[in-house]
């Protein structure tokens, strides 16, 4: 990614050393390594584990090999004339500050801007990264289609969470986007419960939420499915978690506010008479992080843009009931947008 | 862990946010919550998600219901006098800390030494904190002995490495403390390698470092195995490791510094003839963290007391052909230590 021409004014460089921003910014996944921006070019500065691999891969910057870094980074500051320079506030520690700027010629400018930028950037996906997150999402569906052929009564939440992860990882994934939610009967309830050892029971309603990784792009995806009989109550909010998750995918296109279209399948919600039940923000960016910008949430107020991949995941939960919630992932496009989780939704019945 | 009476001179109240030194003050585990240690009391400020837990499992601290949290901050430094406060600063983003600044009172103390006294606490084990790591480093010995009858000619690293994990994990263990190194043949001269598509074959060795957390607490273990059979100057290199790691085992008792033991086993590898071939540190302390202090490097002085765990991990590398490492966890004890992984380390052959 080209950044050079947008850096914030009056900041001459960034010093970028986080795993995700460096690929973001490079295309080269390494797990060290420190990218130094200024207004004419970006410079990796890698060791030597990586130099190989970064030589081949890198795109849109200069590949250095790590020596002497504090004094590498002070003559690519001396060649470029910066005065001065920011980094990620919100992912550089104290004392990796204090390393820099005891090292480093010009001016530090704290709050830089340099953390919204990135943060900007991602916002949008290039045809790349979507390529990942659609395999990533590839999985994810393959894996629910796994699992709902070996849900049975008896089985607990946490063997269940273990197989799902076990496939998941199997057929390739790099790695879970978190630690996957299997929460079943009353537990289902909880929007973030942890997997335990409660055994699935007829007449449960199980939620699975669970995501993985493919060249550091994660999938997220949410369904909620029945064990044997359920109850109408049971079936009755489904189908308006349902209603709500197709509204908010209807609503997806581009140039709208984020907050807008939360707010229409809040009062779905509401309307249904569960608004009390709905208790956090309908979706969540999704890309080199699990969570990041922008959110279908009441306070983003910012306007969709071809490219921006949103889960939506209305849920409703009844404490010590049960609960639903179905998550999708859609990408922004001209007219509309994609739905990438390519599960059924109608409530299953295993 | 009562720290109030151990804070650095000068500094009247410290901040600790991350999860494990919040775990290792409180006893709490938890993904959220603020400790702040006065002269006179430590409080845990913990959301209602986790409030019943934390006050039925917290040790030598005050739990308080999380409501306006840097209002409450501020009135605990009023009720306690603080003028001056420090924090973690290897652990505390930029952004964060100026939270703190905007809405606390008192002064702010960069390197304030809060770092350090975490470091040094923790480097000596409670009985509880042993008790942890036993468990884990027990999951992760039966690991070994399960893998070992299932190694074969034909199988990928990257195929062992799940199997193992998942192993453990469906034991019982929390997590992995680290992903699993697998690297056979030519890969083995790798220290860091990561598992790959290649196929076990005869006349391979196999280096497995892998352990898991119980608890929170970590454990660590590497072994080197043969399959089939290997040759004389693998059979020799694989003797010259296990002397190294005996060696350093039999060394490490109480009082003695962690860069003699280092130098000594070093000193034993050079003088078979493989001095360049040793490139890392010869073991590193395990807790909460996978690397934590002290470690037996050429750079650590410390001196080694009862209830430090240190793994001990002399590694032979020839670059391209094959490696060695055998890695044990030693705790420190009054009168020597204990070897607390219990697998064996004459050579198998599989
Ligand atoms: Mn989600
Ligand atoms: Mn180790």
């Amino acid at each position: 990614m080209r950044i050079c021409d947008k850096l914030p004014q009056g900041v001459d460089a960034a010093i970028i050393s986080d795993e995700k921003n460096r690929q973001y910014l490079t295309g080269v996944r390494s797990s060290a390594g420190t990218v130094v921006v200024t207004r004419d070019e970006t410079y990796l500065i890698i060791d030597f584990r990586y130099i190989e691999m970064a030589r081949q891969t890198a795109v849109d910057c200069q590949v250095l090999l790590q020596g002497r870094l504090y004094q590498q980074i002070g003559e690519l500051f001396a060649a470029h004339g910066v005065k001065t320079w920011g980094l990620c506030d919100s992912l550089t520690d104290l004392a990796q500050l204090r390393r820099y700027q005891k090292q480093l010629p010009g001016a530090f400018l704290e709050d830089s801007g340099v953390d919204g930028l990135l943060q900007q950037l991602r916002m949008c996906k290039s045809e790349v990264e979507l390529g990942f997150i659609r395999q990533a999402q590839q999985l994810t569906d393959d894996c629910f289609s796994y699992i709902t052929q070996r849900i049975a009564a008896g089985r607990s939440e946490r063997d269940i969470a273990l197989d799902m992860e076990f496939y998941i990882r199997r057929q390739g994934a790099q790695g879970v986007s978190f630690d996957f939610i299997v929460v079943s009967g009353e537990n289902s309830s909880k929007p973030h419960g942890v997997p335990g050892e409660r055994l699935v029971q007829p007449g449960d309603f199980i939620t699975m939420d669970f995501g993985c990784t493919v060249g550091g792009y994660c999938s997220d995806m949410t369904r909620t499915v029945a064990v044997g009989q359920v109850t109408d109550e049971q079936r009755q909010v489904y189908d308006i978690v349902l209603q709500a998750n197709r509204l908010g995918v209807q609503l997806a296109g581009p140039g709208v506010a984020c907050d807008w279209v939360d707010a229409q399948v809040r009062a779905l919600i509401a309307d249904a008479g569960y608004g009390e039940c709905f208790g956090h923000g309908l979706g969540h960016g999704v890309g080199l992080d699990i969570h990041e910008e922008p959110a279908f949430s009441p306070s983003c107020g910012t306007l969709t843009r071809p490219g921006m991949v949103i889960t939506v995941e209305p849920g409703i939960y009844l404490p010590g009931r049960f609960g639903v919630r179905i998550e999708d992932m859609v990408v922004i496009t001209r007219d509309g947008c994609t739905d990438i989780t390519r599960s059924p939704k109608e409530l299953l019945a295993l």
